[in-house]
């Protein structure tokens, strides 16, 4: 069986699941879909269809067992996700975890009446880290959960800091405090304020004649942002930005620690580090693209998330083949 | 739905499970099955029926929902799941894996044929650690595979030295190469030797007169075991065994590390820190015998492994909850 792949959006996301099809030999793009001029979309991959948007609801349904929706959380997906899955399977990458609840709701009712299948929320997190958050929970009933983030940029983070007067350019970097990781991986079970999880760490470029004292003190005062953290901020270069901070890379740490029933202690620590955090997230959304895509071969429809999702629909080797080489 | 837990052999592993059920406000014990004399055995449960495993197969069925099986893998699990599995919904952890694909068939069709579920190797590795290989494979198709054990007790290895003449009592640690763990960590895909990935350290109570060069000879070159290892030998006193090397603790890393299609690298790690390794492999039994209960409840049949389980199944938590609280 060929996965046909769809992809919708063709941002830093939808380029990474173009290039990651060719990584799954299972699978095939059979369009990139734009909400832009298609025209003005210079993609990698060679004689693809690059089409509108607009082709995907008029007209036939076009033959795509998969619609990777690659876009942004904040105002597209919840409006995107439930619009395609009336004639498509689709995955996304929904990351605002407050609204996880809503959006599965609005996309679970189309899904189901249209008879399509959809999976929200794929990615690492959430994705793995809340796969590995429910796992934790299950094997070490009595215990404490810990996440820490980075070190990676942060790209909000990074837009706060934009949105400064007198800053040209800005990348944020959270960092785990590692003497506190440190303290979780030796079963001590601490409680941990923001502060003492994470720091931030601010590279800018000031314009010319900014107040750059002015600028740093925005930044560590800054509500909900940096106001709760310890920011250290450094001042660099246009050329030592595009040089040093041009890559986006992400990662960080799950951990559940607790006791059995006899009183021993049991950590368990499942951690990702990413020199790209887009390129990964692709590859993610891909592998639930294969789930899905069998699932809905054997009738399920509706919204689904990766707890709903036996680890073996996300291979493209038959079980026989998993239990013998990695069980 | 509580779910009623059977447990069938009392060594570690079973006093485990037994300890574990009061972890998991969802299950209840209901028996504790052994093919010894019922009337031999000290539960550490108050008011638990102790019966003869005889009991589960002759006469009316038990009202068990699921039976855990807590034997050896050697001569006792290929024979006993496949039986209990005629009339009971099982759990066995399983573990030596080369012979995974005849036990899972044997289990198969028996349980098929008899309408009950069955879940073979659960545990930590085979258990989570496969899960772990899956994941990696899925998420980072171009890559490489890493697995350390330790620092942890292997009993096979300590069972070893004990048969040799002139050991009173021994007990062998294998002890991953933290270096060769750093390699990996770092990206850099090491190709990596039996040697260079584990370290064993054996802890030995010789007897009086015996000749100690002559044990240490005799462990450093046993084939399979130690010949292809680093290996340190320790004489110690009956005392300090009983004092410094009394628990089973284990644990170890699945490592996964590739390129994405860009190039950009990726690791996964995932650990587990264990004071007791069968109280640990006792609570994850548990939460599969939870998926069991209602994959079985859903009308599921025959043999399964932890890749056939989709996650929310383990989870005591309805998939509203872990939607809010894990995604």
């Amino acid at each position: 069986m060929t996965i046909k792949i769809g992809i919708l959006g063709y941002g830093n996301l939808g380029r990474g699941v173009e290039a990651a099809v060719h990584q799954n030999a299972d699978m095939k793009l059979v369009g990139i879909f734009t909400r832009r001029d298609p025209v003005s979309l210079h993609t990698a991959t060679q004689g693809v269809a690059v089409r509108s948007a607009d082709d995907l609801l008029s007209g036939d349904r076009l033959d795509i067992d998969v619609l990777v929706i690659c876009a942004g959380s904040a105002t597209d997906l919840p409006e995107m996700t439930p619009r395609y899955a009336r004639r498509y399977n689709v995955v996304d990458s929904f990351d605002t975890h407050a609204h996880i609840p809503d959006h599965f709701s609005a996309v679970d009712a189309v899904a189901g009446e249209a008879g399509t299948l959809a999976l929200i929320s794929a990615g690492w997190d959430p994705g793995l880290f809340s796969l590995n958050r429910l796992f934790g929970n299950a094997f070490i009933p009595e215990g404490k959960d810990y996440t820490f983030w980075g070190r990676g940029v942060s790209q909000g983070h990074s837009d706060a800091v934009r949105r400064i007067e007198g800053v040209a350019d800005a990348r944020q970097y959270t960092v785990p405090v590692e003497s506190a990781l440190e303290e979780v991986r030796a079963g001590k079970n601490p409680e941990l304020i923001t502060r003492q999880k994470h720091t931030r760490e601010v590279y800018v470029v000031a314009e010319e004649g900014a107040d750059r004292d002015a600028i740093t003190e925005e930044i560590t005062t800054m509500p909900n942002y940096f106001d709760e953290y310890d920011t250290t901020v450094h001042f660099i270069s246009q050329e030592e930005m595009d040089r040093d901070h041009s890559q986006l890379p992400h990662g960080g740490f799950v951990l559940r620690s607790g006791k059995m029933a006899s009183g021993a202690g049991s950590v368990i620590e499942y951690s990702l580090k990413l020199d790209s955090n887009p390129d990964f997230t692709s590859s993610v959304l891909l592998a639930y693209a294969r789930a899905v895509a069998r699932m809905s071969a054997e009738g399920q429809k509706g919204c689904r998330t990766v707890f709903d999702v036996a680890p073996s629909y996300l291979s493209p080797h038959d079980n026989g083949y998993l239990r013998s080489h990695y069980l």
